[in-house]
């Protein structure tokens, strides 16, 4: 399987409608896809710890998707067992008075990862053109312009050693019924139930027009979008985790080699 | 096990010569202890699942210890698997202008952990005690305020709601050379050679001497310091996560109810 089956190219028109969020690819079933699975994240585990020594490249992977779309637990699946201390997670929430007050990319700056880490954002910028464009609150040409400003942004990112992988958790609209349900009946799931969800599931169509629209608009060679079923968990963890492991590739890391000066050499020397 | 064993006493005189790093309680080897650290890693994760489910209280864990006593491998070993979205590690290195200009739990406040989260600190406001006091760089009254100024800040923290967890990692002065050693001579691990490690560790006894010190007199009854044998990673590992463990089980925590309005199940059973 090649994973370019899932990236979206930038300026073509993209159809969700097209994507069928329950496309498992190769695999006929969850077992047919766990040894490859498995073998994907420890290969994770290893780069991880390569770019965590090297300190050269900074990783950023940005998770979108409807409500009750995955990102959660995509977050918590891919990356529990990776080493905690290379890796950070940010949500972005509804801003903050403080946060609109300034640019829509001031808060997100802030959390960008430092050379050597992994970090993931839970919703992220885009939140900024989708929200606003499904509820009429901005007009079209200020939308442009953030979506120029994002392009801008990543760009900048990139250019000084971030690369940026971006998701789409693509689920159906009967999916999302079935999970709401779920927290509503399990008491471990209580705590997830957001009637806002169900709000926000009236404007389904008009969330999937933007979403369209946004992905195919800044969908960059550089900085690809991709979309991924995620009807199927299993799935959804299998081709993450290849993306992920792929883009890390490319990133051809290396251990850094000892920086010892022949002082450090004498004096360790001296008390063997 | 009764981990009390490893709490030091508030005010009583704490030797470390006296503690032995190659402690490992009741186990003879690293598989008799295999089968019972397993079961506490699996408790850990489905106690930080409901921490982050409540969001009533949030746990903040401090590891100290000696250049190479294994901090950085006791957060890769601890929480690697724990959900990274619950989860935050900082590394306080040496402070930058920046936090110089300011007092020295500026930079300490702004990362200690939300409702609902983990967070480890590796190193801490301790090293600002320590480092002075063993060069001499600060007065002794400068550090006793600062002593008080820890324990004030941390009673505040707990009253609010945060449970402080204190470890400090115990090896011998021959286990920080087969470590340092070992960075000398493993590619993998050349990145983490310090040449700095050398130079501190002529102040080896100094060190002991502050620390024991220091974990005395901040070690309170709500907020306890624990010292963990490091020697043996195995069982530094199955001793943090006991700590861990039955500190979290002492916070009663608890899956929250569902918060449905009448208005949200009749507009989900509409859908349905």
């Amino acid at each position: 399987m090649d994973i370019k089956k899932f990236r979206i190219k930038q300026g073509e028109e993209f159809s969700l409608e097209k994507a069928d969020p329950s496309n498992t690819s190769q695999f006929k079933s969850k077992e047919e896809a766990e040894a490859e699975t498995e073998s994907l994240r420890k290969r994770l585990v290893e780069l991880q710890d390569i770019l965590y020594a090297e300190k050269k490249h900074s990783v950023l992977v940005i998770l979108q998707g409807m409500d009750t779309s995955g990102k959660d637990g995509t977050i918590k699946h891919i990356f529990s067992g990776i080493n905690p201390q290379g890796f950070n997670v940010t949500s972005f929430k509804k801003p903050t008075a403080e946060e609109l007050s300034r640019d829509f990319l001031w808060r997100i700056h802030e959390h960008t990862p430092a050379k050597g880490y992994i970090a993931a954002f839970n919703r992220s910028q885009y939140e900024d053109i989708l929200v606003p464009k499904v509820h009429g609150t901005s007009t079209d040409s200020a939308l442009d312009h953030r979506l120029k400003h994002i392009q801008h942004f990543e760009d900048m990112l990139s250019d000084e050693g971030t690369k940026i992988v971006k998701i789409f958790l693509h689920i159906s609209k009967d999916k999302q019924l079935e999970k709401i349900h779920e927290r509503m009946k399990e008491p471990r799931k209580f705590w997830k139930f957001d009637p806002t969800d169900l709000l926000e599931r009236e404007y389904w169509d008009a969330y999937q027009s933007a979403y369209e629209e946004v992905l195919s608009a800044t969908s960059t060679a550089q900085n690809p979008w991709y979309w991924v079923p995620a009807n199927h968990k299993w799935f959804r963890n299998y081709l993450v985790l290849r993306i992920l492991v792929q883009t890390l590739e490319g990133l051809n890391l290396e251990y850094p080699a000892l920086q010892a000066t022949p002082s450090d050499l004498a004096r360790y020397m001296n008390e063997k």
